[in-house]
């Protein structure tokens, strides 16, 4: 308590004025009496007090450096970790960020953006919804980078994704190697670039390994995690179920774990995208996982240094085996 | 993709000119040719066009109305679902929020805070750190809506808060029910006023019950679950370990979760806040829960309708019983 910074309040008390006239002192009013004047000066310097550097800035006008960022929902931890990460990144360049969610309706990811704009924001970072954006390319002053997902419609823009392919073929490449055949994917709505090229990386092992790839073991479409262990257990009802599963996000990969809170089968999955009660779990849940403050900072950086040319940034991801990926059939 | 809405391109594809004429043509500008105007504007009529609202207020200079949210952090599920309801309450008064986490540090609060202020944001929503935060009576001009915790040394704060005490009581009431004596206390930092209630809720019940409260059953002052997990397997050594478990945040519930997967004991625990997974472990962890959009709901009311006289709303609690909690001792 001893070390906090001295306060106007202090300055009053100490000079025996009102925190008004300790205030018009700072702020050089004119009209305060000369010894009085003399008091605040001499606390001022007594405790060693400095003006306040946020309304000093405010009062030269300071422009507000702030990005959006327009996400799905900020309560689904991926986007709960990007917008901690886009925070910590904006940071670094003293910028301010303002989020809205949009849920899953691409009307309100519009309205959205269309908010952010017409108050001043133009630079956004957007994770896409799967509609098309070509709208975007009337408002002229905006920037934009895109996150984890191609946007439709827009040639020209700024992307930074996670290396899907490669990663949803790691992931699928793992389960084979532990003796499994019948794999199957629980997918979101494949309009989604980066959920179409994970399906594309479960297909390309399969066919690597001489797997046939039945449409009976897919599951497109899903993202709520009840929905998917509805799913989970009809695919496990099947005469010939699968013996693993590959889940292309988080939320699928935990509708995976409440399935399987119901029924005795413990069959092997992987999921992609880290969360932070993966470990926790028993046996731990093995993912696809990758840096998302590398994700951020990517964005942060190239919307602060825009291109005439548009630049397509992809970040690595790894496997990380915890236990349910490595079960056998 | 039929039903997306025209744009100014499309405009000018129909009528044949060039994107610039059209941006004239709607935005009013002087020296457009009359056939070129009449041609945009059958187009308009073709096809429907509106021109955009984003761009129409930017052009009447919309002042932003820009909440400030102030947090611990937003990977911490408390925040992200804080921070998923205020961005709702906001939308619905048209506000866009800025949000910033300040991590455990009092310094870096204060920094973003001023931050903020010196921004513009006026209207700040904080979950303020233990630290004083009488210096913020220095901004006049800032309204601030404290949640979850009363700030040191400001008299005068509107205040959202949890009914911590009740819930904590019911909480450790509910294991004294179920036949718990010897019931641990796993708490934050006692400095937050919201941790010190759920700490004086937990003795109440051990007192009413006529139970002795433990000084070795109490630890203090751990947030980060790894740091809780050790605590709990130190609790489990004691030569008379404890039964049962009061965890008096997610993080310390998620703690227990950890510890629990290391060892073979069964104790029962009661969390304080929800948590995504919590129905989804076996069994369900049970928890002391409360509607977060209520507390964000009611934050922002008391924001947007300043009073001379400082105001405190508490938002009920309730017990949720999933299994963790319904274990005999």
């Amino acid at each position: 308590m001893n070390r906090r910074k001295p306060t106007m309040a202090d300055v009053a008390r100490h000079a025996g004025v009102s925190l008004k006239t300790v205030s018009r002192v700072v702020n050089q009013e004119p009209h305060v009496r000369a010894s009085l004047q003399q008091r605040v000066q001499a606390a001022i310097t007594a405790l060693g007090y400095r003006r306040n550097e946020a309304a000093a800035r405010l009062a030269r006008g300071a422009t507000m450096l702030t990005l959006g960022l327009v996400m799905e929902n900020i309560s689904n931890e991926f986007y709960s970790r990007l917008a901690a990460a886009v925070e910590e990144a904006a940071a670094g360049h003293e910028a301010l960020v303002v989020f809205g969610s949009y849920e899953e309706s691409p009307d309100k990811e519009r309205m959205l953006i269309e908010s952010m704009y017409a108050r001043g924001v133009d630079s956004l970072i957007v994770v896409p919804s799967a509609a098309d954006h070509s709208w975007l390319a009337e408002h002229a002053s905006l920037t934009t980078v895109f996150v984890d997902r191609v946007p439709q419609g827009l040639d020209a823009a700024d992307v930074v994704l996670l290396d899907d392919v490669r990663g949803a073929r790691t992931a699928t490449e793992h389960l084979l190697a532990h003796g499994h055949r019948r794999i199957a994917l629980i997918s979101d709505d494949e309009g989604l670039s980066s959920v179409h090229d994970r399906a594309t990386g479960y297909r390309k092992a399969l066919g690597a390994a001489g797997v046939t790839a039945e449409e009976s073991l897919v599951v497109r479409g899903v993202f709520e995690p009840g929905r998917v262990a509805y799913e989970v257990i009809r695919l496990l009802d099947l005469p010939s179920p699968p013996t693993a599963f590959f889940a292309t996000n988080n939320r699928a990969a935990i509708g995976i774990l409440q399935a399987l809170r119901e029924r005795p089968e413990r069959p092997a999955y992987v999921g992609f995208d880290d969360f932070a009660l993966a470990g926790v779990f028993n046996p731990g849940v093995t993912v696809v996982r990758y840096d998302v403050s590398r994700l951020a900072r990517n964005a942060v950086e190239l919307l602060l240094n825009p291109s005439p040319a548009p630049r397509r940034v992809k970040v690595p991801v790894e496997l990380l085996a915890r236990g349910s990926g490595e079960r056998p059939p």
